[in-house]
């Protein structure tokens, strides 16, 4: 089958970056959280390669923001998580996983501290506003939850420090990872954090006001012409080396925190009022019974992975992949899979079978990090 | 710029229905509840005479279930919606604007009633399923919240009697607009509503199980060889004409149920415990101050509309085109806008401004339906 086309309209929505990734030539497209998040530019090789190397400027207007206000905001934001956020103060951004009343996986955001009355949440792929919301008003919480104007821009790679220093001041590189600050362009004040989905350092630029889309990605094109800067995007190579999960790809709500790895995350005695705290105590006790893990995958590069892949031990099921990809500095398949308990030491063979056929796999004690 | 490719994953969930529609040479996809739904086939224009004249099968697998089951599930039901369901028996379908507690559309789902304590929501492109979950959970009600494994199979057009009769006997054809019944298909109960999002007629069967997915799919495809039956989808310029709205093109959250002219659906005054009701009683009784209206664009064909359009009055902006494209039967870019109060008289004449230049547009009384 050739690939896809992609029919727009309105309510896969564009972004203010929307016209400066079409200049750049965006070649694909995703949909995450109704809107448009480009794939690739020039080809998902060459984006990966440039990523490690130079700077990149990413549209990722998509990760949408649910902003808490008011005096139940922090009380809130403790019952949407499992981790404890007692300790977490005004300019700190904590990665907090979401769990409904079973301890499902609900959304796995990074939450942003503004003000002890004040959250953004900056979502992945589904409508946690909704979540949010419901649980506000069934529990009759002094709070306003909505979807602010506010649109993340990332700037990514290793360069990406000498680049922003040259738009917002050498400030800005002061940052330490997952802090924030306010930062100045063009006389608006924008929240600048360090952050981002890679493994290459950067930073992700909360515009609020649509309005200046535009000038921010032209100040950062222009200011990075010898950096070599270009549009990119989060690359899948790159995030499954890195072991960086992908909402509704390698975790739904199917799985528990703990069954995606980020049972650190979850501190299910402290955090006092979270619910699927009484389901997921239970998790933390005996632990997970299957696990994310990193995976190699032999052979020659795989097709897209669309579906879960079954992993089999023998004629035994024992886990599944959920994202796979050729990676040219690994020279093998990267993958990102959930493996049982029985299986899961590393080093232990299995065999994946891919849509071209079966291949042997091999579990990793760690992802693919250079 | 050229035709933008779709980067398929996981995230964007397959269907047991996928492999017939690849088959049937798909052209396009839009996503919609993180799930492939077919846009193109023949193109926009074959596809929409084919439509009007002979039978299709849609994947409209995308159309998810929000299962409610228990005690409490009439009671979280009427909680969802102002439609009064006190009438609502088994066996039928309502149509209910889902809102939130500001009077803020959610979804704008069909209810199937199974049992008096069991209902689907078969839901537009919004993950209801986490307000639901929320609102059950923070209300403690007795209710179990979730989505099955339902994937609905349209079968639209003129000829849609005929077909189904064939592969699910003659009974099928008594079904009354928005009634379901059971019947069998290779030894397994299917639930079958005479519904669709098509002006055109037929039926939605759910298929419970993927798993005999493209069972279901060729045996529609044999039955109907000299129908001329092929695969389709929803027809962009089939429900513009017929005014079929489409929730995040043509309302969100934004929006009330009156805005979109669904006041008839709301019985704000008899429909206790809905939430939202205390805002939308105010509405009610005031009226709307903008709504919905059926609009005739003149000139040639469109461009795609990824945008809203404003909708001028001289130099004030009254209103805003949300979907439009040309009609090939009408001879006219027929259009779905949002029109103020004082310009929504049928006959009024409006500037629209279409990304390719500006063009004068007329208000109707109704919808483009022969």
């Amino acid at each position: 089958m050739t690939a896809p086309i992609l029919a727009t309209s309105r309510r896969l929505r564009r972004t203010p970056f929307s016209a400066g990734v079409e200049r750049a030539g965006v070649k694909a497209y995703t949909i995450y959280n109704h809107m448009l998040l480009p794939c690739v530019f020039d080809s998902m090789e060459a984006d990966y390669h440039h990523l490690k190397r130079h700077v990149q400027v990413w549209d990722v207007a998509c990760e949408r923001q649910v902003e808490l206000r008011g005096p139940d905001a922090g009380r809130l934001m403790q019952m949407l998580t499992p981790r404890d956020l007692r300790g977490m103060l005004p300019g700190q951004c904590y990665y907090v996983p979401i769990v409904d009343e079973t301890g499902g996986m609900l959304n796995d955001p990074v939450a942003v501290k503004l003000a002890e009355d004040r959250f953004w949440i900056s979502i992945a792929d589904s409508d946690l506003l909704y979540w949010v919301k419901a649980v506000a008003h069934g529990w009759r919480l002094d709070v306003l939850v909505d979807e602010p104007d506010v649109s993340p821009l990332a700037v990514q790679g290793p360069k990406a420090d000498a680049l922003m220093a040259r738009v917002f001041g050498a400030g800005v590189t002061t940052l330490r990872f997952f802090r924030f600050g306010w930062f100045d362009f063009q006389g608006r004040d924008m929240l600048i954090a360090r952050s981002g989905y890679s493994r290459q350092g950067g930073f992700e630029i909360y515009l609020e006001g649509g309005d200046m889309g535009m000038a921010l990605w032209e100040a950062l094109m222009a200011a990075g012409a010898d950096l070599e800067v270009r549009a990119g995007c989060p690359n899948l190579i790159e995030r499954i080396e890195g072991g960086l999960l992908s909402y509704g790809n390698d975790m739904t709500r199917e799985n528990t925190p703990h069954e995606c790895g980020l049972g650190r995350f979850c501190n299910t005695h402290s955090a006092i009022g979270c619910i699927g705290r009484d389901a997921l105590l239970r998790v933390a006790q005996e632990g997970p019974v299957r696990q994310i893990r990193s995976m190699a995958i032999e052979g020659g590069p795989v097709p897209a992975c669309e579906d879960l892949w079954p992993v089999m031990a023998g004629s035994e099921r024992v886990g599944r992949i959920s994202s796979a990809v050729w990676s040219p500095d690994f020279q093998t398949n990267v993958a990102i899979g959930m493996v049982r308990m029985t299986h899961w030491t590393p080093g232990t063979e299995l065999t994946v079978e891919a849509p071209d056929g079966a291949r042997r796999a091999v579990v990793r004690g760690e992802f693919f990090i250079q």
